[in-house]
């Protein structure tokens, strides 16, 4: 029988690699030019939402301690500026290749933490408020993260491809 | 110091409020008139959102072993049926106090759950099934309810109000 924690790292993976798949599979279905249609009139294209999550996603290695991002370049872009800002964006292939490849290396890494890792903080917070906010741990992080997912994918699912 | 159990219970329910909190507060910006908008050209209305995310919380509470739905008659409208189906929709006042009252309820029950019921079976499942299947329990579905519930906030922030 596997632990409560067990249990609930179990739930929190499973919700995570679900909108995952389904973001993989709704980006896999559009023709590269649909990347530059917009979700609704005026908001944010298909491209830069990829970005936008390729970014996000990213930033979780160094908060969940796996490391130093792997495309430092998408966070000004895709992050701190809106779709329109006029910075140039990488090409669609590129960003394509950044968000699996992220996803990738954060799936590597879960598979390698143990039970009790999960409930360790993530790097954001200091040992100090840890020990008064002992939530603030890297499953946390995972659920949060999720929330943001699928809240981006059912934007994406609005694109009248 | 709280127990792993603990801790993943303010997550999980931390993150639910944060979204809940965020939908009352954009529900509440809207003028009447303003939820018959739609979040993207041809796709739901602020209305039928509404009435969807009451349904779906209504339907946690048999789900969570709470008791009956307070207002079975939403599931035909905002579940089964699309937007457009032409079945009439209940006057906007109701559906707005519907969405507080679920959620009302769902907090009284949260409240009062102790942390291994949270570890304990949802009703849709059977004995047998959760023996092999021991992540499917109140937990889980409150961390897919909150993906559900943040992926339509995420829709109803496209609005052009």
């Amino acid at each position: 029988m596997p632990t409560p924690e067990e249990i609930i790292i179990r739930i929190v993976r499973d919700a995570w690699n679900i909108y995952v798949e389904r973001a993989n599979k709704f980006f896999g279905s559009l023709r590269d030019e649909q990347f530059n249609l917009q979700v609704a009139p005026g908001r944010n294209t298909a491209v830069y939402l990829l970005g936008h999550l390729a970014a996000v996603h990213d930033n979780m290695l160094p908060l969940l301690g796996f490391g130093a991002k792997k495309y430092p370049a998408l966070e000004e872009i895709f992050i701190k500026n809106p779709d329109r800002s006029g910075l140039p964006k990488p090409p669609l292939a590129e960003l394509k290749q950044a968000w699996e490849n992220v996803n990738a290396a954060l799936k590597e890494h879960f598979d390698k933490l143990g039970t009790a890792q999960w409930f360790e903080k993530h790097t954001a917070i200091s040992e100090a408020d840890f020990e008064k906010e002992p939530h603030r741990n890297r499953l946390n992080v995972l659920v949060n993260r999720t929330n943001h997912l699928a809240g981006h994918y059912n934007q994406l699912l609005l694109l009248n491809k």
